[in-house]
């Protein structure tokens, strides 16, 4: 076994602290990741913190992970020793179900392995994720991080980028389309710096004025304060998709109505009450409100070269280990520029 | 001007009662249609009502109508004296707009001339329904009854059939698909019945076990009672396509559930309150909540000579008019199999 150093949640009241546990050797598919950055989700702090009723502890969280891989498994084809290599929201799926079959294993109809605060496919063995120093995964769930990516950008990738490149993938955005943007966050970053790059016409809602430099700095092309809801008259029945990334409380009806005919509203932030939808909200203009969920394997490797080929990372602020309680105060508090990369090299020497 | 007689709504709080009025004279692109049967939706009955806080009074409902061509304007191509012709719910659209172009005039961004409770298209005259015993429609906005279709029974084909059959196309209904149905009034049977003629396996769900075999003699091959949640259970991710005809308040989450990936829960019941939607429910399998409303002019001809190919109406209880205040009781407490029809016969007759 692979003695291993960690930041762990001991409880769901208490911050993470340091940890010590073991990873298993790399089997014959196995790659041995040496992580050199790990961003932090939101849905860390939710699990972490208990919120989402699902911990288990102590939970190592973080899956947004990058690293240099240090050792494979003898039957591993994919990576050889010193690539780059990520690791996404999943570490195992049941590989036997349409869903996995179609390469779409976050839909996995049978066990799914997370990364963390979750089980090896034995449905046993605790998962630890990549607040820590190394991790081992099987290759076919491991992501090849194209040169030229900043690794540190390039983490949150792994779970931001692909929660919105994937809806933007499927439901075609192209070309001249208007694409609106809710909530200008982790997430919501992402979706203006991907949209704007599939030649949308991005329009961010925001509840904070103070973003609209930002948010036009990252691509987008209007900006409307959703404070004032006056400004969102003109804009009805006027966009394609519309990105919904906020997890607080808010009107959807507000979006919907602005969609086109045929339109669709895509969910990605998740909040913690239902949402509520006016029967003539989708009726009208035969409009949908959808969810999506982060990627499958193939999906993120494409959306990883796809960044790549046109230097597209996230805007990260690199903090060490030591620092993410405050940065979890900082994210709840939605006071990031726009996603905290825990940089691991400050694990192995706080050791 | 013709003087034509019918039943209107005086006022929110009093019944139906006869109403004598004008249509304009037949222009050049007009039939004029005696009317034989015409349908009471639901919708009547909330509009004559006030409920949906859109009324005009005196208020003629009605827009299932059936009748026989009586005279044809001088441009008229499309009908002839004699003819069998349809009005389903509006009488003309803006015909400019790209959804008007495209065929698709219920979703039209201009002004729509609704068939009651609306105005023409100079926005002022009202607009009168179908409990009348005659009506005057431009011909592009006239449907050919096809021979073979029962009258009554083609008469709800204008409102409840295109409302089903709309969706189920839209969202390609096809052989050995599962499609659910929840509800079973005077949208969920005709529902059940394109469904079952596209070829899908049907599911009924609903409240009252007493409508099992009503349900299976309409075609469905599933019938879950939906006060037993646990029966549900077994349903998760099955379905390709639900359709939602029930206006009542009711957890959708219940069968959003049921979709499996990329499937769509289509809402065509008008719920007065918002319908609550858990994130989960769409974001597991990427699912989809829709909305659809009636059909334009092209679909709704196409249903038509879809359901006198199939010998398909819908089953109706033919009535006086002289009983309209009693069927709009029997209709609100679901206690009708599965649609009134007005014999307008009966209006003739009683003056």
């Amino acid at each position: 076994m692979l003695k291993t150093n960690g930041y762990a949640a001991m409880s769901a009241t208490t911050p993470p602290e340091p940890f010590a546990f073991e990873r298993r050797e790399p089997g014959e598919h196995d790659v041995l990741i040496e992580i050199l950055f790990c961003g932090v989700c939101h849905s860390d702090i939710h699990q972490a913190r208990g919120e989402w009723n699902n911990s288990t502890f102590p939970m190592v969280p973080g899956h947004e992970i990058v690293g240099r891989v240090a050792r494979v498994g003898a039957a591993v084809t994919k990576f050889r020793e010193g690539d780059m290599a990520g690791v996404g929201c999943f570490v195992d799926s049941c590989r036997v179900c349409d869903n996995c079959r179609e390469g779409l294993e976050q839909y996995c109809e049978g066990h799914t392995a997370a990364t963390y605060n979750g089980t090896e496919m034995d449905e046993k063995t605790p998962t630890y994720g990549g607040y820590s120093t190394q991790i081992v995964v099987d290759e076919n769930y491991t992501l090849r991080i194209p040169a030229g990516l900043d690794p540190a950008g390039a983490a949150p990738l792994l779970c931001a980028g692909i929660t919105t490149y994937s809806p933007l993938r499927h439901f075609n955005v192209r070309e001249g389309q208007r694409v609106g943007v809710v909530g200008l966050g982790g997430l919501g970053h992402m979706g203006v710096k991907l949209a704007a790059s599939m030649g949308a016409d991005v329009t961010v809602f925001s509840t904070s004025p103070s973003k609209e430099g930002d948010a036009r700095q990252l691509g987008a092309h209007h900006f409307v304060v959703t404070r004032e809801p006056e400004s969102l008259a003109p804009l009805a029945n006027k966009f394609d998709l519309i990105l919904d990334t906020v997890s607080a409380p808010h009107d959807v009806n507000l979006y919907l109505n602005l969609l086109r005919r045929d339109g669709v509203m895509v969910l990605v932030g998740v909040p913690e009450k239902p949402v509520e939808v006016q029967a003539f909200s989708v009726i009208s203009n035969r409009r949908r409100f959808a969810g999506s969920s982060i990627g499958g394997i193939r999906e993120t490797q494409e959306m990883l070269d796809y960044c790549a080929e046109r230097r597209i990372t996230s805007d990260v602020e690199v903090i060490p280990i030591q620092r993410i309680e405050e940065a979890y105060e900082r994210t709840v508090k939605a006071d990031v520029r726009y996603r905290f990369v825990i940089d691991i090299d400050s694990l192995r020497r706080g050791q």
